[in-house]
């Protein structure tokens, strides 16, 4: 009935509880000084390789890839739900307009909180476990939906309708543009939606699980992981590093502009990882995608890459800065004609897929995340001053 | 540039992350075996008692109790942030609507969200200390006017519209019922409110922080804490102590019905506190605000809280088991005429000023909190089956 947390032994941690080990996984890991990841038990650059995103979507919700006829059914489950609820369809105009336009993924986080509303989500401890996949399964699924109408909303344009004959990547690229989309660019950005599904623990993943540990709804936790990928220190960064290919500009260029950054202490965006001492394995499969691409940008892109590294190494010996993932998705995302404001919401479209994995995984063992604070502000007093 | 976290040690903790230290704060603390909780470092019941609403939200979000010049100056800043932009009201009545109306505190997730990007917030590490705090204070003073709108136009009522001249306890009572409020209600749901602002460490103000630590804007921040605070392990219970007194019903039927309960194993809503080894302050503070109402329905309560301490103590010795702030928070808001959906709601307001509080502490000190999970899944392996 209690438990008294007072007489608990309070723990201490390093700051930003980097470290931490603050839950139990089985939906993957990321192993840095391997350069290797992986989705429950299958390397996620494998999968991205071989498989489609609504089968690596099963693996991480239902715990395993589909065999065919499972995974056709599952693909059909969730382009039936990327049709959007009235109500939803009809709030998306204001959400667009807000602000003069925040932005897809400020709509996103209110469109979701929305949907959850409109769909009846329930309290994740009030549901089995078969209900609360569902939920996570409509959430995920409406989010090309929403985005691409919100983008396209945003610049005056009508949004496009879903069709359930197209798999996720297709559709989203076709709602996007409003054009049926080549299929090596809905393959590319299939594979990328792929690999960024999850990637170990992060800000995001773990703002979904202390919701979640709360016993509340799936949208409460989609919402809250939007917010926190939202910030710059965690999802905002896939459009940076083509603006650091902009401001080279040209391939003369590049040496006498990335040397006066590493010598100022400027971060080069698209460069270095927490993680990762060796390359980025996400960057290893998008640099094969944009090189089968190719053309001036990609050599450019190459060159540049060939270039930093040489150069951190010679003014940063021993730190192992490689490209990491923002590098080559932002190449990619470019050549299959996505516009930079959708990096980071077409990040968080994959990312959501993880997010549920989590959030079900939480919800199966339920526990509330509640740390605790000290207290070093003046000592406190029993009386207010009366009179100030 | 990059900080190798495979090379740092992992650190185990206890699970839920119970009595882990994340951060140290100046905002206030809670001390268990004294009954005592504080803001900064005031007695927080004693600023219940002495001080008005907003001079206590200017203790939390400037750190000093406003002399009366200053006071009056932010009680009319916020007052005129109560109307919400153009955008958010016309957006209410589909908010209010979405699933045959999934309850105001849904409603306010979904409405923060937008009113951020309608007022234009900006990610938090973006901005100064004081464009930050005024994100947080347009966000809180408009609360009132988005939860009574919500539960109005959930009932077929139009809003009500804000009244600049009207305190934040006055207009919100107003802006729910549509007639003047008794002072006397103002009071009780004013010192209500402040009493709630803030209360330790807790799963909500964690995800306020967590994802302040991204440097998200400040609605991202707030949506996600109304998504913790919906769950039912955290804010879900001010009205379920009523419904103990309703099924309950009559003082000679207390008996049997608590004897039977707790030898069945359940819990006594309105009972047991986390950290309070002492009676809750909070409920010792609502009770004398209760006894000044009088009348049978708080005199039955206090036979009912009389009777469970005695019951719980012969059949539970040694616990401590007391009235928590659920009980006599729930009496005191149905005497002063809040529907019973409206509790958790109104808890919200109150700690949307606390996790404020905590947003900016945490946005003045950059540092992502991310920790880190333990892969227990199969061994993976990098080759995924070709047929399934």
């Amino acid at each position: 009935m209690t438990v008294n947390r007072s007489a608990t032994a309070l723990v201490e941690v390093p700051r930003g509880l980097a470290g931490v080990v603050v839950t139990e996984t089985e939906i993957g890991d990321v192993r840095g000084r391997e350069g290797f990841y992986h989705y429950r038990q299958y390397s996620a650059v494998e999968l991205a390789r071989t498989r489609r995103f609504e089968d690596v979507w099963h693996l991480l919700v239902h715990g395993t890839l589909p065999d065919p006829a499972r995974g056709a059914a599952f693909a059909a489950e969730t382009a039936a739900l990327r049709r959007l609820p009235a109500g939803v369809r009809a709030a998306l105009p204001g959400i667009a307009a807000a602000g003069g336009g925040a932005g897809p993924l400020a709509g996103l986080r209110t469109a979701l909180s929305l949907l959850g509303a409109e769909r009846g989500f329930r309290p994740v401890y009030d549901l089995d476990a078969d209900r609360r996949r569902t939920d996570t399964v409509a959430a995920c699924a409406a989010v090309p939906t929403l985005l691409t109408a919100l983008y396209r909303l945003g610049r005056g344009l009508d949004p496009v309708e879903p069709r359930e004959d197209l798999s996720y990547a297709a559709d989203y690229l076709r709602m996007l543009t409003g054009t049926e989309p080549d299929p090596r660019h809905v393959r590319a950005v299939e594979q990328y939606l792929i690999s960024t599904i999850d990637h170990g623990f992060n800000a995001s993943t773990f703002t979904a699980r202390v919701i979640a540990s709360t016993g509340a709804d799936v949208a409460a936790c989609l919402t809250g992981a939007v917010g926190a990928l939202s910030g710059p220190l965690h999802g905002g960064a896939p459009s940076r590093a083509l603006d650091t290919l902009d401001a080279i500009g040209t391939p003369d260029r590049i040496d006498a502009w990335i040397r006066e950054r590493v010598l100022a202490g400027d971060r080069i965006m698209g460069f270095g990882h927490a993680i990762y001492r060796t390359e980025d394995p996400r960057s290893r499969m998008l640099r094969e995608t944009a090189l089968g691409f190719g053309g001036p940008r990609v050599r450019f892109a190459v060159e540049v890459e060939r270039r930093v590294e040489a150069i951190l190494a010679e003014l940063k010996p021993g730190r192992e800065l490689h490209t990491n993932v923002e590098f080559y998705a932002g190449i990619v995302m470019e050549l299959c004609g996505l516009p930079r404001e959708m990096f980071t919401p077409t990040f968080a479209a994959a990312r959501a897929v993880g997010w549920s994995a989590n959030i079900l995984e939480q919800a199966a063992d339920p526990k509330i995340i509640r740390p605790v604070a000290r207290y070093v502000g003046p000592e406190p007093r029993v009386a207010v001053p009366a009179a100030l």
